[in-house]
């Protein structure tokens, strides 16, 4: 691999082949280019898809590394993952210019996602460290009791086998090569294989080839990572189907991820889909809110709708707004913000073509206000749209089923309503979402209280006072939500709970005390939190009561 | 419902209608009986199938519950399983009688299983009196962090809504209707809908009576529980494709389960499944362990895969044993036991048919050495076999892969291996299973640390000098197991762990105090264990670091 000097920092050049484990790719696949949103037009090099003999190679690699990474410390996984955010930091410059240019996403918001891809690999790195998290059990035997002695049983999380994750569009840093599902998926002990998202090839190299350096310079199992570029499907398919696979985390649209999901149904062993697919994150504005601050309220609904170009899993794509004189003043002021705004750069000509044709169709419905700002420039090749803004009423929404799907960049749908009946009523029927938002004073919350209850049902997070975007990455946050929001309601994709979708509880019979992993053995040399007999401590034990 | 005097306990007359909250079934459905195993002879009362309607009913009440219970406090809920159990304690004897009429099993045993039903309702009520197992967790907001405000972050496990349970043929207590799936999904806040099994129904109805008297009397709401009868399969499928339904607890065959999964996944909005569908239980003898105890060894296995009459989902179904001498006399001596045994009682015709044409196509193997014990009688109706006793060597068991196979009830099949290698291939070969067991002496474990390394991959539990049958209900058990063994590798459906399947993560973000769930406010008023800014605590918290 050559290299340059760039912004000061060595940068390998791009080879356009797939990494696999040490090696590159075979390059039989199907040849393809990332682009440039802002003007339409290919940028090099060209990026070679993976074949079949790619494939097998880094399943088969990444199932030789899972017993030696699943045996690896806390400490030492830990030290991989840090190693991981150093060499992303030290590549920032040219890895942001890339991501840039493919992406059309701002370079600040670059850096913010780069610096929260960093601060991810740390808190991960800082969890498994630590260790607590792989929830030790012991039951302390008696082999006095009768009628029967009673055994020691211990257990805790243990790692599934190779993960395979697909990288999202829309987050080119937090949610791809080195996002949230890789750095999971190896905190708990999993070899990954990334298949690349083919709008950003040349970012994903870029990592790719950073996450590489650092299991070859720790001495770490080759198949620890392998990234695999595809400009179709087939490799994703063939991916999700290799029996040596044994888990899938997957963040894009809801087409994409119910198809990974039902391929992996099928299989004749089925293996966990953890989908991500993305909601509409509906909003509440309850009255006395409105009235102390609509203003202020409706101007952070912009900013959240149409934060990266609205091309956020979390965006507010929804909002409900009493209605009445206040609000109509508030939505002319939205209607301003929106009209004023200049054209926003999409990430990929699919999504310019969906965004561009919901955007038509509701302009010719004749139960739909609509302002939709002009885009600067008519060429075909442009990503470029304008910013949209919806308006309707309880009644034409609740008949309108199709209203309430998500249209991915920047728009949202205004929904007037009258009563508390009203807004109940539409919390019951919403589907499964990554979030929900209640603005509200005091009283608001004490009258609004059934609402807030059924909303509860219905997302992972419910916010308070704030705005969706923007998801923290910590120990508590929960990016989840049930179906259709994601394949499995019952897991996180942020934070350090995400750790959880890819391991399995083991348990220990009788297993004498030095064949135990260390989490499991009397003298708790890790020191970390175990429940034993049924109360949490950090202390040794002995082995019977 | 009349009631008569029993064993010093009012009893309920069997009724045969379904329990639809607090009312019955409609009784449109097909008709059946239970009936006696010893005799092949139907016993009354007949049961009536339940209909359409009945299990809209059951679902629809068990939707209007599900945000009633949610609410209900740990403490609550707890009292609720302990009243279950001492109910069922109360009417020991004639659900004890009725049980072994139904399925022929030792009274003893179902005095142990009823003891082990009535075990677990408290281990769960002390579980959610406790009220740590939601795994609280905090992260504390920072208004003044740059450049954005960190939010505060709270998360929490919260219920599914309604559970569809099957009850499973082969524990008429223990995993059926008052059994560890309806106690898990009761303690994390979820309605139960049992669908029960039709070899045990008037055990079933005893023991849904007995829950359906404690929701009542507790004054919780009426769709917290119902019991649907079937002979067939169709109020299974219909209870498993219905929208309101949330997630299936299932214990039984592979056929069954996996048609479950299938029909989950094909579901507009899929759903979890946990399928515990049994498997064959490698157990390892290896050569040290074989010298200094190998006849008490063999006799341990003969009287685990006999128990029950080879009936479990734990039984070793398949011994590896190194060749040689020692082992041809252990055989011998396993053999006479098989011999002398007397006949066993299997629980359906179905079953028995099962077994019967299982041993049939093994006799006639040339490359099987069996030993079947012969039945006492020859009529059609008896659901009595003889125990049966198979023996191959590695190179045959590895050709064949149908010798892999689960045969449910009294039979073992052994298989001489000459070395350590092989036993690494065949470790390397297991599907998923509940329980694989090593027995050996501590050398033997340094010899073998390979082997124990490969089959810990393979298992839910892995069980040193012991026995896989007899799962002891506490923290730690893992009766889980990757895929075949269960629908979900990363599930256990025995002990205080179960109750993480039917819930999921929901996180507050900036919510007012009051707003939050008891366990996620500051003052922390129950005392629960969470994770405060990372680091697990009881204290009580202020709102800012």
């Amino acid at each position: 691999m050559n290299e340059e000097r760039h912004n000061g920092s060595a940068i390998a050049i791009l080879t356009g082949r797939s990494i696999i484990g040490f090696a590159s790719g075979n390059g039989n696949g199907t040849v393809f280019h990332g682009f440039d949103p802002q003007t339409g037009h290919a940028c090099g090099p060209a990026f070679t898809s993976a074949d079949a003999e790619d494939i097998d190679h880094a399943v088969g690699l990444a199932a030789i590394a899972a017993p030696k990474w699943a045996k690896v410390s806390g400490t030492a996984r830990a030290e991989f993952l840090r190693a991981i955010a150093s060499r992303l930091a030290t590549i920032a410059l040219p890895l942001i210019e890339r991501a840039h240019l493919e992406t059309a996403l701002p370079e600040a918001r670059l850096e913010g996602e780069l610096a929260r891809t960093c601060h991810q690999l740390r808190l991960f790195a800082d969890a498994v460290q630590e260790g607590s998290w792989v929830m030790g059990r012991i039951d302390r035997g008696d082999p006095k009791r009768t009628p029967t002695a009673k055994p020691d049983v211990r257990s805790m999380l243990r790692p599934l086998g190779p993960v395979v994750v697909f990288g999202a569009s829309n987050f080119p840093l937090a949610f791809s090569v080195a996002g949230g599902d890789s750095v999971s998926a190896w905190a708990s002990g999993n070899p990954v294989i990334v298949k690349a998202h083919p709008a950003h090839p040349g970012t994903s190299e870029l990592v790719g080839h950073a996450i590489s350096e650092c299991v070859h310079s720790y001495g770490l199992p080759e198949g620890l990572f392998s990234l695999l570029f595809d400009v179709g499907i087939s490799v994703g398919q063939a991916l999700v189907k290799h029996p040596l696979v044994k888990a899938v985390g997957f963040t894009g649209s809801h087409a994409g991820g119910r198809a990974v999901m039902d391929l992996a149904a099928s299989r004749g062993e089925p293996i966990p889909v953890f989908a991500e697919m993305g909601s509409v994150n509906p909003v509440f504005i309850l009255p006395r809110a409105l009235e102390a601050r609509g203003e202020q309220i409706v101007s952070g609904i912009y900013a959240s709708f149409t934060l990266g170009a609205g091309q956020s899993c979390t965006k507010p794509g929804l909002v409900f707004i009493p209605e009445g004189n206040a609000s109509e003043n508030l939505m002319r002021h939205l209607e301003a913000l929106v009209s004023a705004a200049a054209p926003f750069s999409l990430l990929t000509a699919g999504i310019r073509n969906a965004f561009t044709r919901a955007c038509d169709d509701r302009r010719r419905r004749a139960d739909l206000r609509t302002v939709i700002a002009e885009r600067d420039d008519q060429s075909h090749d442009s990503l470029r749209v304008g910013a949209a803004l919806l308006e309707t009423d309880v009644k034409t929404f609740l008949s309108r089923p199709e209203l309430s799907e998500e249209m991915f960049g920047p728009a949202t749908l205004l929904v007037t309503h009258s009563d508390k009946a009203q807004l109940v009523e539409i919390a019951s029927m919403l589907k499964g979402h990554l979030t929900a938002t209640v603005h509200g004073t005091e009283q608001d919350f004490q009258e609004f209280v059934e609402l807030i209850q059924i909303l509860e049902t219905k997302v992972g997070r419910l916010v308070f006072n704030g705005y969706p975007t923007g998801v923290e990455v910590c120990h508590a946050m929960v990016h989840g939500g049930p179906y259709p929001a994601t394949s499995d309601g019952r897991s996180t994709s942020v934070g350090t709970q995400a750790i959880f979708r890819f391991s399995r509880p083991v348990c220990f019979q009788d297993c004498p005390d030095q064949l135990l992993p260390p989490e499991l053995r009397n003298e708790n040399s890790l020191g970390i939190w175990r429940m034993v007999d049924g109360a949490m401590t950090r202390e040794a034990i002995t082995r019977s009561h």
